[in-house]
C-alpha cells in the first residue's frame, strides 16, 4: 500500500487533538486516503509535551527545519499560533513543493495574496477548513457542496466565544467581565480573548470567507470590525423586551453590484431567525447561494476535537490527492490576485437601527429628537419612553426605518449636542433576514 | 483543454434545473473541472420540452439507449423518477464503464446493495447529494467534511413538504387537509403526497444517510416509518401551549452497541433544540460525529433549483475525477454489502411520551390510569386535566419520564379497554436534544 508521509508543525490544542485522531481512525484513514497516512514527524517548541501526547518514539523534533527539509515529507500541517513563523514555513513548504494543511486564520486574512501566489508558483495547495468554524465544514461546503452557485452572502456567527460570552450575559444578566470570566472557565475563552471581544477573530474568518467567494481578495484593512467591549446589558434587555431581538455579534460579506460589504458588528436579530438560536459557544454560519438559497452550517466554534476533526478532513483530502498525485493541478480556491475587491464604506450601508438615547425628563424631547432624525433623513418605526429613571432622565428606545448609517450618526451627534441629553446616545444595527421592515 | 461528456437523462424539475445550471455556469464548471463538462446528449419521454428549455440542437433524444450506448460519455445523470427505469439505465451505465449521478433516493434505499455492487464491480461511481436534503450539502458534509468522525447519529426533518404542513398546521390551527392544499399551492407539495405525508420519502432518504455511515446498509423494511396522517391539530396546540414543544416529522438514525434504531416518525421538539427552529419547506438535519460533537446543515428542501445545485455540484466532482483519470479508484462511499445491519425493534427504545387519554369526568379517573400506567412500567412526569370537555369527557394530558415503547403500548391498551375511556388514547414520541429528561 502506497503512503503519504506528512508532518505536524505546533502540537498545542488543534495540533494535540489532530495527532489523537490520526493515531485513533488511522485505517479509516487509509481507506479514504487509497493509502497510508504515516506522521513522520512532529515538532513542537515544549519537549515534555512529547511525554504528554504519548509520542511515537524517533518522530519527535524541536526544529521544524527537520520537517520542511525532509524530501520524504509532502504535507506539512502547520498548527502554530504565531503567524510569523507561520508564515515562514507555508512559504518554505510551498518551496520544496510541499503542500500545507493549516487552521491560522489571521494569516490567512492578513496575507492571502502572498500566500496564494507561492502556492501557484509552486503547484502546491493549501487547505484550511478549520480557519473559519472549527468543526463545521463549512468552507468545504462552500467550495464543494455548493459550488454550482454564485454566493450571495454569508452571514454568521463564527465566534464562540464572544458568542457563549453574549448568551450568558443574556440569559443570566451577567456583565461582560463576569461572563467573560465564566467563558474562561468553561475553556471558551482563553485568560486573553481581547481579539475574540474586540471582533477581529470574526473579522479574519469572514474575510477568509470573502476571499474564496470572491474571485479577488479583500484587503483586510477595509473589513469594518466592532466588538462587544462596549455592550451594555441594558441594551440586551431592552431590545428583547421591547422589540422581540437578540444581540449577536455578526460577521458579514456581501455583494452589492461593483462593490463588497465586509463588516463584524453587534447585531440585533429577529426571534424566528435561525442564527438568533445559535447560542453558546456554537457557530452559525447561512451561505446563501443563487440556486440553492440560504443553508446554514452549525456546530461547536470551539474546542479541541471539534477544530482537529476539520484539520483532519483537510488532511484525508489533500493526502487523497497526492496519493493521486493530482494535487496543485487543480486549483482548491479559485482566487486571483491581480487585485483586491473594491469594499463600499459603512456610512453608505443602510440598516434598520435601535437607538437608546437618554435625556432629561422634559416637555418636547421627543419632537426634538424626531425632528433631527427626520432632518436627516432616519425616520422612527417604533419608539418607547420607559418610565422615570434616575435624576429624572429617561431612556428613549427607538426602531428606525432603514436609513444610512452616515445619516444617522449626523442625526446622533446633532442629538449628544442637545443640552437635554444626559448620556451619549447608543446604537445597533438590526440584520434581518426577511426584507420585511421589523417594528 | 480537455472534457468530460455527459448525458442527462429526465428533463422534469429536477433534470431541467440542472440543464439550466450547467449551460449558465459553464465558466465556472470548467474551472473546477480542470476541463469542460459537455452536455452531449438529454432525453426525456415528452418531445415538447425540448421547446420548453431551449435545448441546443442535435442533443436532444427520446431514446435513453442513445446515451447508454455512446462510448464519449462518461458520465450519466439518472434524473427519471421511475424506479425501474432508473435502476435499469444505473445498472446498464456502469456495465458500460460510466459513472452515474442520481437524486433517486426510492431507488437507493430500496437497492443500495445490487446497485453499489454492480457499481463495484466495474468500478464506477455514483454520486446522489440531491437524494437527502435537496440544496443542502449534507452527503458531502458527512462524507468528507466528518470524514475523521465515528457518526454517533443522525436526526433530522428531511421531508419539506411534511414540514411545510406542520408549520401551517401549527401556526394558522389549519386541518391536515387544508394546510396540504396550500402546500400543493405553493409549490411545496405534489398533488398525490402520499409518499411524504406517510413518511416514506423521509424514510428513504434517512435510509441513504444511515448506509453512509455505516459499513454495512439497512434493510429498508427494518426502517419504522410512521407518517403525519394522524396528526390531530388538538395535540399540536395542547403540548405547545402545556409543555413547550414542537410537532415536527423527524428522521432518527442512531447506533446503540450491536443494534441500530433507524425510524421516522412524529415527535415533539423542546422550543429550544435548534431543530424546531426548522419551518415551512426547510429541512434540518443534525449529524453528531464523536470529534466534532452535533453538526446542523440546514436549508431548502424543496424546489427546482435547490436540488438541481445539489446535482451540479456531484456532476463537478465527479467530473473532476474522470478527468483526472482517478474516478472509481477510491470509494465515495465505503460499504460492505455482505449484509445488513441489525436494527432494533421499536418496541424495545425508550422515550418519555405526551399522551392525550380522553375519558369520562369522574372520580377516581386519574388514579387508574396512572396505575395503569405504574404497572407497565411507566411514571407520570407531568400531568395536565383540561377542564370539562363534551358530553364531561376530559382530555388528560401527561408527559412521562423514560419508558420502553413496548411498555407503553401495553398499558395504553389496558387503559383504552376501561369503559370510562372515551375515545383511543393518542401518544406522541418527545426527541430530546439533552441527556436530562422534559417535564
Amino acid at each position: 500500500m502506497s503512503s503519504v508521509n506528512i508532518g505536524i508543525i505546533g502540537l498545542g490544542t488543534v495540533g494535540g487533538g489532530t495527532y489523537e485522531i490520526l493515531k485513533e481512525r488511522a485505517d479509516v484513514i487509509s481507506k479514504l486516503v487509497g493509502g497510508q497516512v504515516r506522521i513522520k514527524r512532529v515538532c513542537d517548541r515544549r519537549e515534555k509535551i512529547k511525554d504528554e501526547l504519548g509520542i511515537d518514539e524517533g518522530i519527535f523534533t524541536q526544529n521544524y527545519e527537520d520537517i520542511i527539509n525532509d524530501p520524504e515529507i509532502s504535507l506539512v500541517v502547520v498548527l502554530t499560533g504565531n503567524k510569523d513563523i507561520a508564515y515562514d514555513i507555508i512559504i518554505e513548504s510551498f518551496k520544496k513543493s510541499k503542500h500545507v494543511v493549516t487552521a491560522n486564520k489571521a494569516l490567512l486574512a492578513l496575507r492571502w495574496k502572498e500566500i496564494f501566489n507561492a502556492a501557484r508558483e509552486n503547484n502546491s495547495h493549501i487547505y484550511f477548513e478549520a480557519s473559519a468554524a472549527s468543526g463545521v465544514p463549512l468552507i468545504q461546503g462552500i467550495n464543494e457542496g455548493l459550488a454550482a452557485n454564485k454566493i450571495k452572502s454569508i452571514k454568521g456567527i463564527l465566534n464562540g466565544t464572544t458568542n457563549y460570552i453574549l448568551t450568558k450575559m443574556s440569559r443570566d444578566f451577567s456583565t461582560l467581565r463576569e461572563a467573560t470570566e465564566s467563558a474562561v472557565k468553561a475553556g471558551f475563552a482563553e485568560p486573553d480573548s481581547t481579539a475574540d471581544i474586540e471582533g477581529y477573530d470574526a473579522a479574519y474568518k469572514i474575510c477568509v470567507l470573502a476571499n474564496i467567494i470572491f474571485a479577488r481578495p479583500v484587503d483586510f484593512k477595509d473589513v469594518y470590525v466592532e466588538g462587544i467591549n462596549n455592550i451594555d446589558i441594558a441594551d440586551i434587555k431592552y431590545a428583547r423586551e421591547m422589540f422581540n431581538l437578540e444581540l449577536k455579534l455578526l460577521a458579514v460579506v456581501k455583494k452589492n453590484k461593483e462593490k463588497v460589504e465586509i463588516r463584524v458588528h453587534p447585531a440585533l436579530l429577529a426571534k424566528d431567525d435561525m442564527l438568533s438560536g445559535v447560542n453558546y459557544e456554537n457557530n452559525g454560519v447561512l451561505v446563501d447561494g443563487n440556486y440553492s438559497g440560504p443553508v446554514m452550517f452549525y456546530g461547536k466554534g470551539a474546542g479541541r476535537f471539534p477544530a482537529a476533526s476539520a484539520v483532519v478532513s483537510d488532511i484525508i483530502y489533500l493526502a487523497q490527492k497526492i496519493n493521486y498525485n493530482i494535487a496543485g493541478r487543480i486549483p482548491y480556491v479559485n482566487t486571483d490576485t491581480s487585485g483586491v475587491m473594491p469594499v463600499e464604506n459603512m456610512d453608505n450601508l443602510q440598516f434598520q437601527y435601535y437607538i437608546r438615547v437618554t435625556a432629561k425628563d422634559c416637555p418636547g424631547v421627543l419632537s426634538k429628537i424626531s425632528g433631527i432624525l427626520g432632518d436627516n433623513g432616519v425616520s422612527i418605526a417604533s419608539c418607547f419612553q420607559k418610565g422615570h429613571g434616575r435624576d429624572l432622565q429617561v431612556p428613549i428606545l427607538m426602531v428606525t426605518h432603514f436609513a444610512k448609517e452616515g445619516s444617522l450618526k449626523a442625526a446622533l451627534k446633532e442629538i449628544d449636542a442637545l443640552d437635554i441629553i444626559k448620556a451619549e446616545s447608543i446604537y445597533l444595527r438590526i440584520e434581518s433576514e426577511k426584507k420585511e421592515e421589523i417594528s
